[in-house]
């Protein structure tokens, strides 16, 4: 695959990233190079990212504990310090190589350091691939809230390995797709309807390609999200909700973060129905398609109640109102839409029945 | 005074700061304003702030504990906390009235908060005016280790009122000069002239106003510090490592930050008349113009070598070599400069004789 180049950064594939992150260390001489793993990445995808890295300088790993419920500031800190005593200078590199979490808390680390070292995502998740590594938003949740802090701010080098993909479990693999429909449902008719009949086990290069360029594309016209970038949070809104909903439950109730955005999809597809002038047969299509693949959570009247209340803190609010991107169409989205609050509990019951 | 315009924001002083902000805040329309303040400035400098202010948004204020021990990663949790319980959000603004360590920690919190958030600058104390203020620096401390969490990132404007150094003490004041003092050594004998010949009661706004001048015009030439820029790190790696060595031993030990660049100063022109050409005549001047104005501090063996042992943590070094900026004579510096080990026990010798 080719590579894909934006304005400060570019991302490469397969054997081609492996050359061009050599050629970037062997240019840069970074005076040391910290590698960011969880324990997952850690064993499986580590021994293989390091057989093909070839530098003088030093290589030191640092590893964190797996999932969500890190993504903290306290994990920063503990970072933070393991770089200072580990000689870390302003001319050190950060590698991610990981998930999302990974990624976009690696990429917070490093670009708070000493005010800001570089770093390299190497995503290992069907999500972080798709979809975090790319576009420079880098943070850690506080609290329940997700990406409370954090900075935009790009990558050196994004270098995308499919073959990390066999590390996955189905759920996870599910959770990535996520977003891949979703850039589908924002962009194009043509790309869901291929998406549509895809099945996780069948080759994923050209639409982890298509996806990367989708999302890529818009944040190139908009980086900091003033405007365009916002159609990326099409299901986000709610999604994000019943996330951090569901993970203040405590961990055995998380939803991977692609099943809490599916959900919240169907929500805002309805909330498009009644605003934004989408068919009820595309309303119905997306419904089928996402309960097909994300089995219907039961939301109680309690954890809706929750949900709502956890709207008002999402960061894409503004003068405590909620701005919400819809959709017009399939492949057609509109944002900046204030949704009535009686919608909410409608929205809900459509899930439901 | 006129104001200073740089590409991204602009300096304002006294009168025309208040027009400048009220103006400000009637066009952008924050959905909220923030005053962050620590127990000091709340009491002394907020009553008159907010009796200038004009705005229809919601101010809220934010309180933190006064002092460099406070400047933590610990305290931005706090405050990132409070601003989402009181409703932040990506349009709400952020005010730091204080000295440097609100506005460091200030513009930290607010660069990171939702991947940032708009912030003024409203300096109080001489240091903030003359430095910690202006260029885009922000961060907090790890543990003893200075500034090694930060970003750069400008304010949207720097409001100076020099009233408020009505507010501050002697030793207060005393630390600030120590910066306009370095402003002169390192740009301009006839400016380090001038201020040989001013006292600490006397009208300060001209050589505030040419201080400002002097960093922001740097700063406007290599804002992320990779060369020029560096010149104002003199007296400061040394330095650095002072003031940390002695807050590492405890509030009651603790120097102001300009009391400990004084020594640094002293050290590193020490240094300079060792390794860049700066003469015995002007080294002498240094020293005496320095000890005139600050105490000559007590150095045990101890204390050297626990100071040598910090310099490596220093987040201007790379590789892990430690770069000093050098004096070749009053008024002219050069960057980079490498110091043979044996040199620093000379250097205490002649600070201590």
């Amino acid at each position: 695959m080719e590579s894909i180049l934006t304005e400060t950064y570019s991302i490469y594939f397969n054997e081609a990233a492996y050359m061009a992150l050599n050629e970037h260390l062997n240019k840069e001489r970074y005076s040391k190079i910290f590698i960011l793993v969880d324990e997952n990445t850690h064993r499986d995808c580590l021994p293989i990212f390091l057989s093909s890295l070839e530098t003088n300088s030093d290589v030191e790993i640092i590893e964190m504990e797996a999932g969500e419920t890190n993504k903290t500031v306290e994990t920063c800190i503990q970072i933070w310090h393991a770089l200072s005593e580990l000689g870390g200078d302003r001319r050190s590199l950060m590698i991610n190589l990981g998930g999302g979490v990974v990624t976009d808390l690696g990429g917070f680390v490093a670009s708070t350091f000493k005010r800001g070292i570089d770093f390299i995502n190497v995503p290992t998740s069907l999500l972080a691939m798709v979809d975090a590594s790319i576009g420079g938003k880098t943070g850690v949740d506080l609290g329940v809230l997700k990406n409370q802090v954090g900075v935009i701010n790009q990558p050196r080098m994004v270098l995308v390995m499919v073959s990390f993909l066999s590390t996955l479990d189905k759920r996870q693999m599910s959770s990535g797709f996520a977003e891949m429909l979703k850039h589908g449902l924002i962009t194009s008719e043509a790309y869901w309807s291929q998406l549509k009949e895809t099945r996780l086990q069948d080759p994923m290069d050209g639409y982890i390609y298509q996806s990367i360029r989708i999302k890529n594309e818009i944040v190139l016209q908009d980086p900091r999200e003033n405007n365009l970038r916002k159609i990326l949070n099409f299901g986000h809104t709610l999604g994000h909700a019943i996330e951090s909903h569901f993970l203040q439950k405590g961990e055995k109730h998380a939803l991977l973060h692609g099943e809490a955005i599916a959900i919240g999809m169907i929500l805002e597809a309805y909330l498009s129905s009644k605003l934004s002038g989408m068919g009820t047969h595309q309303l119905e299509d997306i419904k089928h398609t996402l309960l097909e693949r994300y089995k219907k959570v039961k939301l109680s009247e309690e954890d809706k109640k929750g949900i709502l209340s956890l709207l008002i803190f999402d960061k894409k609010n503004t003068h405590g109102l909620v701005n919400f991107v819809l959709l017009k169409r399939i492949g057609d989205s509109v944002i900046d839409q204030r949704v009535p609050e009686h919608l909410f509990m409608e929205a809900f019951a459509y899930y439901e029945e």
